[in-house]
């Protein structure tokens, strides 16, 4: 198809399309002649996920290069390439060492990979952007005089183990090891603006039913 | 206690402080002389639920003068108070209604709503920018050809009921009305980052027990 049918199919204009090109966020079309590409179903699909990204995720240009350009290295296995592209998502902030309510969400956190029989999260600790993030997010709960210990988390941890499974069934259902891992990402990213809104539907609701409405 | 004081229990500068004193996002102290206000616990309760917003939610410094003045106003009733403060949150971009993907994602959240039997929130629907942002991620999920129903959101529904049960739970156990509505707000903003980050780490613990890593 044709720079306009892309962008027609995909509801992003020609000239977003071709900002996303310059960006590298999307492989060049097939010159068929000097003005003329010619766009596929890949770039279609390519162009839906990097909206997602962008628009519901919230990541930056430059982080979407960078996850992209992971989803695409088929020289990784798919545990690697999954776990790059993951890592490269937007991550919250470093925890800060010096900070008790820090030690002592490490230690909550590490009690609570243990309680699940995460090994190899447990192995990927000192490596992982995502367990740093983990541990800030326990310490600004701790700060907060919020109990969220080990034995709270475990059944949310059991919970994210069950939509990871939906997510990986999912994502074996399509074809190419690019396209996987690219669902895998999608999944990662846009799981959690759904999450986020039923979280707080489900507040409302609760408190409507408990306290009523005036 | 002195500013001085503030800043060491809490582990923010003092700079910092002045700056959420000017911004209207902490109370005034009580002025003792011309150059010294006294500081007491709820100045430093307020005082991590502000970091929290700001640092963790990454709420923006006007977004989180809002949803303060509606967690403030006693004028209210809680479901009220709760529910302005929880639609003063920074929410997802809003639906294009002349997206088809959009119509479909609005048909499915109220099919879930349905469901779930959640009757506030189906009454609530017109009105609700956690409504919205529910449709708007639901949208962006289905134009991935991410099978999202409404039957494969329900379980995830009944979690985030169980998530807003033991958030009211733990809000109840609170002295004041506005201590509640804080820890309510601080709830919603403060378990997305643990949410997410587990799902992150579910997806590379399974992915490993999967598929090995090479």
């Amino acid at each position: 198809m044709r720079l306009a049918d892309l962008s027609k199919r995909s509801g992003v204009s020609t000239a977003t399309i071709k900002y996303y090109l310059r960006e590298g966020l999307l492989p060049p079309g097939r010159q068929v002649n000097a003005t003329t590409a010619e766009y596929d179903e890949d770039h279609l699909r390519r162009l839906r996920l990097v909206r997602a990204l962008i628009q519901v995720g919230k990541v930056p240009v430059a982080t979407a290069r960078e996850v992209l350009g992971h989803v695409d290295d088929d020289s990784l296995g798919r545990t690697v390439r999954l776990g790059a592209a993951l890592w490269a998502l937007p991550q919250d902030a470093e925890p800060d060492e010096a900070d008790p309510a820090v030690a002592a969400a490490r230690v909550e956190v590490d009690r609570l990979l243990e309680l699940l029989g995460w090994e190899t999260s447990r192995e990927l600790a000192p490596l992982s952007p995502v367990h740093r993030s983990l541990v800030v997010a326990v310490a600004a709960l701790r700060r907060l005089d919020y109990p969220w210990d080990a034995e709270l988390m475990a059944p949310y941890g059991e919970l994210m183990m069950e939509v990871a499974r939906r997510d990986l069934d999912f994502m074996e259902t399509h074809a190419s090891e690019a396209e996987k891992v690219e669902m895998a990402v999608a999944a990662a990213v846009l799981f959690q603006p759904v999450l986020r809104a039923l979280h707080r539907l489900a507040q409302e609701e609760e408190s409507a039913r408990r306290y009523g409405i005036e």
